[in-house]
């Protein structure tokens, strides 16, 4: 028989924490903790397996999972020592999902659980406080209702603002018990006129109803679109979590709260979290109140109205000191615990790896790494990789001038400057438009992921460090100020207004979410400094990992940058872009419409002074490390003036007339140019563009050999997809690299190779390598020709692919290892056997990705090369991937 | 010590017709004849393989080849009992190219040799014609002086021109020998004045000098370009050929001419040939006079002014017949020979498989057949399919009025209609505008043929069948009449004249290639019959064949001529092609701007019934054999209105703006649409459109099969690049088939399959054929992504690749089996071992190319499809395969 009804509670548990794939984080740690004799309300998970067997059968369940909730269900009685819908003694229940990936936000909770018309009153006893009681009962109706019976919450909300106007009040803290009796006379009715039925009073219908809802909710729309954003693959399936009832919000000796057992901003080995007392754990959570702090440490400075738990309840706050020092112990690794205090008892509600920032994580991994609770790899494996995107990007210059209009909590570090809007829509339709953009509103929900996806920033007036916003934000690793409550927003005008200041929609704003500085305008930034911590780890990472890593950079900031970040050489010049600068472009055109060699080739001189000072350049920064240059890529026509003004001006310059250009312009447009006239076919048909290129290389390397730096060009050539191609260019290279020599009486170490970028070359790559001497693959030509796919043209259906299951990653983010990949894995296997020693790494986009990254060193590639923010990220990956790090599964 | 030289004569011989490759044709033919005893004329042949040193060492030879040359060339003296370059005694010497494949006017030529002022006394002396001696010594210095020397030819005509008009005469036969003295002296000026330095009269620096002129031309453009259209490696070399002088020059006593062992243009068992009296080779070939027939059989019947050989010639003619029979017996096919007659004594100076016509071929292997002089498949092996193309096109319809401007011979068969032009350029220039041309000149010449290419026949005034005009058009199998001497050219006026009519460049002509008939106007076209030994060859072809052949069809004309040429089904139904009539048109645009699926649904059901029918029509056509039908497969910006007018229609159809229509125009638009969406994603996006195809294909099936007839429908998906695309098609598909079959009560035998494309659907083919019952090879669009060429763009840059030698064939013709085929063999190699049954088949254009076909059958597919025209090609290169005869190599 299949267990599909997991127990915990009163010191053990059938599961435990690394039963995470079918049980959910969630249940899986409420075992362990359970296990380890922390005190956790008693309760029950239903697996996984249930939500894929619930999926897979339209909706059904196996026919033995109800017997096993009964039983579980009994157990829970048995421990509590109270009864399922008894009226004077009921056992009241939370039902909440549990997937294996934190989901936060996404998934449909339901709490107290069991209570009714009779069950309600029996509460209002045993409670001694009627208010309570029914506010507990109108609040399970008013989220039952919506979650599961689908009745729209505004119409709850509604109710009670009548209630509450009637009653000439405006906190709900001013409604007694007896306004909540009538509210949830006013809720049944409303419930009951909307459906035709009314509110279930069977507990067990209220029950089987709740697990419904969260098994259903997995297939839900934002769901489905959290788990695209995150790669999280449908299959996976969510656990339901069904556990007794305890409550925070039971008077001023109840209290509910969350906690770090090291701050997850910045690191430090400081216990942090928040509380509120007499509130349930989703106040906390919601950010309607604004929550206070655990420790008297933890209070702001200057601060006089907060009150920390340490000070209001001093033995709680010990009890709780102690399961922070068991549980880091347990499980190495920094928690994030939620928490009740039911009438002064503690109880433990959830405990799981806590999120934190990138600075956190590296911070707490060398910390320890130096406390000897992991070791150096552990510390290394701990740093997601694509999160350290966060800390390489520029920061506010500090002596900027900034006109600060608010400051509130630093809930997700980094800073950005955008145009502002105010809801979801506005924010990807705004940036759609190629807008960057800082998204505010008074509190964020679920549905807000897509504006918060495409945000560069966003800012809450309400709500704390664990509020929606900023823990989606922190995921995210995109910079968010939460809780500013100085700021009023006008949805309606769409306006902010702060210390007599009114922003309009579209007007640019600026936000730190290392300080919480909201400001006006557009405020300077400047380039991130790194860490101790990060030195320290990075200095592990390069000496774990095997694989090389280079930079993508063509001009000085870039291989400057790329440097800095630890780049070992320049695995991809690409030479065009240096063809656009205002003082080349007319040359380059001209060599374009010349209507012979001859002209071309004048054309061409007067760019060689020019490309062969970006090489000096270039060469002076790389001194001694490799820089591969590629020979001009693109077709001809994305040179071509647009304007009527620059055609004149070519026209004039190369003294043919405007038709002549017009003439050329269709001569040379394609239909496909992605498949046209490009890379070395640009070389066979021209030779003297590549003449003149590996001319300006070789001149240059010459004069930087002459001034004492060390160069090492790979000249690297495009697009070949039959060997006779690189045969070709190879000679006429080699050739020009001669005669530089005979001129300057200079010998240069360089090597020629090629891009495999071609499905063609991949597969001929044995034969190529005879000729070439490194490959570097080009991933992102080869995924577009593997899968027959333009990435200007795939993102009309993409989308959809992903929502339909087609896809589970975008293969121009993370390499498709089975088909491109396939095609990789052949191209190494047969150029090594060809030429053992040839140098073998990759230039797409793909290398800065830490999946591919993975996945390339797994292929036994030399380097990976990518954008220069991105440096980082790939070492980082290039050493998990040598310690047998799993990559975030994009299966 | 290496062989370069290889003697031959005097009835025996070094070499042999087996050594073709190192020999060249003429050369490897020359030896053979020689063992046979026939009389050859003595010399030796320097081997291909001196050609290819010649060229990959800057024109220089090996060590040894010189002293080879000596020896032979004793041999020869010896032989022929002359001393080259003995005044009184002279060997003359002919320098002649022979390549492996017969190239035809391409190479270069001297005769003569050994001539200079001393021995031309001599040569006056022995043949006791000094008319005779001057006039060889003048072609010699012409001969030459134009290919060794460089001097162009006109140099020397104008110089004879000159001579003529200054002595009032307008032959050359009205020149006497003080003539031909005289201008002996006035060509040694001229050439002494144009080069600096004088004529060479050493023999030996003659003979070394046109030994270079001919390896050297083996790598002119001209030669280039023939080897480009003829898929003729450059690596092959071509051989030299040195051989005693004899001449048809020397009185009536004396006569050259060709033969061929059976006719050339119908394959009748009879001589056939053509000489003349008193002339050397070169006057027959180069059409200058018009030749006599060989037999008195082939004399033009109510001709009175012809005389054949066989009456003027009786005895000589005698030894001719038994050549013939020797030669044929031999080497058991058709024989095309040319002879020389010096002083009544028979010369061979070749013997090589006869060119001739398909309908000839194809006799010619029957009738062998039944002689018992070859086996069944030998007779397949003989018939080049890709010339059976030349029978398989419309004949003038014999009813057809027509206004007859001449008659000629009618050199290759067949007929064709286009705009007259005059010269190659305007042939080339015309036919790129997309016009079918007739190209007319009074002869042709190797620098006529890239327009002599794209015409689609050929005219010339002057020339008999043996003529360069006639051997080339039969080779390319282009309709050609030659020798209209009635016809008057004006090539300055771009005219011609004939019984009173100027036609004019651009206007529309009419030739019969086997009547011989040029008519003004179009004339009206029949389909081709086809003659018994067409049938007789293609029942061989049908038994011996091991792969299917299928034809692509989407209209009921094809379907019909399919079945008609043997098409064993429709590989290839491209729904698309449907959509494009007027009537429907509207209904697709509709659709494709429609905003919702609602009217997308709408417009797909008005188009529905179009659809159903055009099923019904095939079904019925097609009784009892598969068709594979395509659904939608463009993007569907293809479908969008153009003209101001349509978009106006369409929007009010639709009932939107035509703002709406350019929106969605502009949302459509694709920078690739190669790879953009389309194919699948079409039905993974727009569920709607497949689900309408396929149910009008079940629907169709099903009322056909309620009207008697045999249906069997594969539903093949485009552009699969993952299974999961694959998986959610067919479950739409096998859904619409359930829901018809319930409606109509019918059970169709369907399959659903999927092209094979993408080089990533071909590496995944293992797990697609986990879903998939049948693959496809597309082979256009798998040539384009794993080449990453697009073939709209391609042209620009592909004829530079092969004149380079970087392409050595167009891989749009003749698949890639390197790249490509690699691709296709490891499709066929993992679908198989997932499921072994699969039906596996090709429909690109590859599948109507011989050397494609021949790939296919190699790598195990069960059919291949090709357009209606090309099946009998097909069905025969599948039959040569099956035989292992190796197609025209494109290595």
């Amino acid at each position: 028989m299949t267990q599909w009804v997991y127990s915990f509670g009163g010191g053990k548990a059938d599961g435990s924490a690394a039963m995470k794939n079918l049980l959910g984080g969630k249940g899986a740690n409420l075992a362990e903790m359970s296990s380890l004799g922390l005190p956790v309300p008693p309760g029950f998970t239903l697996t996984t397996d249930v939500c894929t067997h619930y999926t897979d059968n339209s909706s059904t369940y196996p026919d033995d999972l109800k017997e096993q909730v009964i039983s579980a269900l009994a157990s829970v009685e048995k421990s509590m020592g109270l009864k399922f819908g008894e009226p004077g003694n009921a056992l009241l229940v939370s039902v909440r999902s549990g997937a294996r990936a934190s989901m936060p936000g996404m998934m449909d909770t339901v709490l107290n659980l069991g209570l009714n018309d009779e069950t309600v009153e029996g509460l209002a006893v045993a409670s001694g406080d009627e208010r309570f009681a029914f506010d507990s009962y109108r609040r399970f109706l008013q989220m039952y209702g919506d979650v599961v019976l689908g009745v729209d919450h505004h119409m709850f909300e509604d109710l009670l603002e009548d209630h509450k106007d009637r009653r000439g009040v405006h906190l709900d803290t001013e409604l007694g018990a007896g306004d909540w009796r009538e509210l949830v006379v006013a809720y049944k009715e409303m419930v009951k006129k909307e459906l035709g039925y009314p509110f279930p009073q069977d507990p067990h219908e209220q029950l089987w109803g709740a697990i419904d809802a969260v098994f259903g909710s997995w297939m839900n729309r934002r769901a489905q679109t959290y788990r695209i954003l995150h790669n999280i693959p449908e299959k996976w399936g969510t656990a339901v979590n069904v556990q007794a009832m305890v409550f925070g919000n039971m008077g001023n000796d109840c209290a509910t709260g969350v906690a770090f057992t090291r701050d997850p901003a910045n690191g430090e080995n400081a216990y942090y979290g928040e509380y509120l007392i007499n509130a349930q754990g989703e106040d906390v959570v919601a950010g309607i109140r604004t929550p206070q702090p655990l420790s008297i440490a933890g209070k702001h400075p200057g601060s006089t109205d907060q009150l920390s738990m340490e000070e209001v309840m001093p033995e709680t706050y010990a009890e709780l000191l102690d399961v922070r020092a068991r549980l880091e112990r347990h499980y190495q690794d920094m928690q994030d615990m939620e928490f009740t205090v039911q009438k002064g008892r503690l109880w433990m509600l959830q405990t799981r790896n806590g999120k934190r920032t990138t600075k956190a994580s590296m911070k707490i991994a060398v910390d320890m790494v130096e406390e000897g609770l992991i070791d150096k790899g552990e510390a290394i494996s701990r740093i997601d990789p694509g999160q350290l995107d966060q800390i390489l990007h520029p920061t506010l210059d500090p002596v900027a001038e900034r006109q600060v209009l608010g400051v509130g909590l630093p809930a997700s570090p980094g800073a950005a400057s955008g145009r502002i809007v105010f809801n979801s829509v506005d924010a990807e339709s705004w940036t759609e438009r190629g807008e960057k953009v800082i998204l505010v509103r008074v509190e964020t929900s679920p549905e807000d992921i897509g504006g918060m996806h495409v945000a560069s920033g966003i800012v809450t007036t309400r709500g704390g460090m664990t509020s929606h916003a900023a823990v989606v934000a922190r995921g995210m690793g995109t910079p968010c100020v939460s809780g500013v409550g100085s700021l009023k927003i006008d949805y309606e005008e769409k306006t902010l207004s702060a210390l007599g200041e009114t922003i309009k929609e579209g007007e640019i704003i600026t936000i730190d979410g290392t300080s919480g500085e909201v400001m006006k305008g557009a405020v300077a930034t400047i380039q991130p400094e790194f860490s101790d911590d990060f030195s320290r780890l990075m200095e592990w990472v390069d000496e774990t990992r095997t694989m090389g890593v280079r930079a993508n950079a063509e001009n000085p900031t870039d291989a400057r940058t790329a440097r800095e970040f630890g780049a070992e050489g320049i695995g991809l010049c690409r030479t065009e872009h240096m063809f656009f600068d205002p003082e080349r472009i007319i040359h380059v055109r001209q060599m374009i419409v010349a209507g012979d060699e001859k002209s071309r080739r004048a054309a061409l001189d007067k760019l060689l002074p020019y490309q062969r000072q970006d090489f000096v350049e270039l060469f002076t920064i790389m001194d001694g490390l490799p820089v591969t240059i590629r020979l001009l890529d693109p077709p001809l026509h994305e040179f071509l003036p647009q304007s009527e003004k620059d055609m004149a001006n070519v026209a004039e310059a190369a003294g043919i007339a405007v038709s002549d250009i017009e003439d050329r312009a269709a001569q040379l447009k394609e239909f496909n140019p992605m498949l046209g006239h490009r890379g070395c076919r640009l070389g066979i048909t021209y030779p003297e563009i590549y003449e003149m290129q590996a001319r300006a290389i070789f001149e240059a390397a010459a004069d930087v050999v002459a001034a004492g730096y060390s160069v090492h060009p790979e000249v690297m050539i495009p697009l070949v997809a039959v060997k006779a191609e690189l045969d070709v260019l190879k000679t006429l290279v080699d050739q020009t690299a001669q005669k530089v020599r005979e001129e300057k009486g200079c010998d240069i170490d360089y090597s020629v190779g090629t891009m495999i970028e071609l499905p063609r070359a991949a597969l001929r790559a044995g034969e190529i390598a005879e000729t070439a001497e490194f490959f570097s693959f080009g991933t992102n030509d080869l995924t577009q020709t593997a899968l027959g796919l333009s990435r200007d043209d795939a993102s009309s259906f993409i989308q959809i692919y992903r929502e339909k299951g087609v896809l589970d990653s975008d293969p121009f983010v993370t390499i498709d290892r089975e088909g491109v990949g396939e095609l990789v894995r052949l191209a190494v296997e047969r150029g090594r056997a060809t030429k053992p020693g040839i140098k073998l790494g990759i230039c797409g986009e793909h290398g800065g990705d830490a999946a591919s990254v993975e996945f390339f060193h797994q292929a036994g590639l030399d380097y990976v090369s990518c954008s220069p923010y991105r440096v980082p990220i790939a070492r980082l990956a290039a050493a998990q991937a040598a310690l047998g790090v799993k990559a975030k599964d994009n299966a």
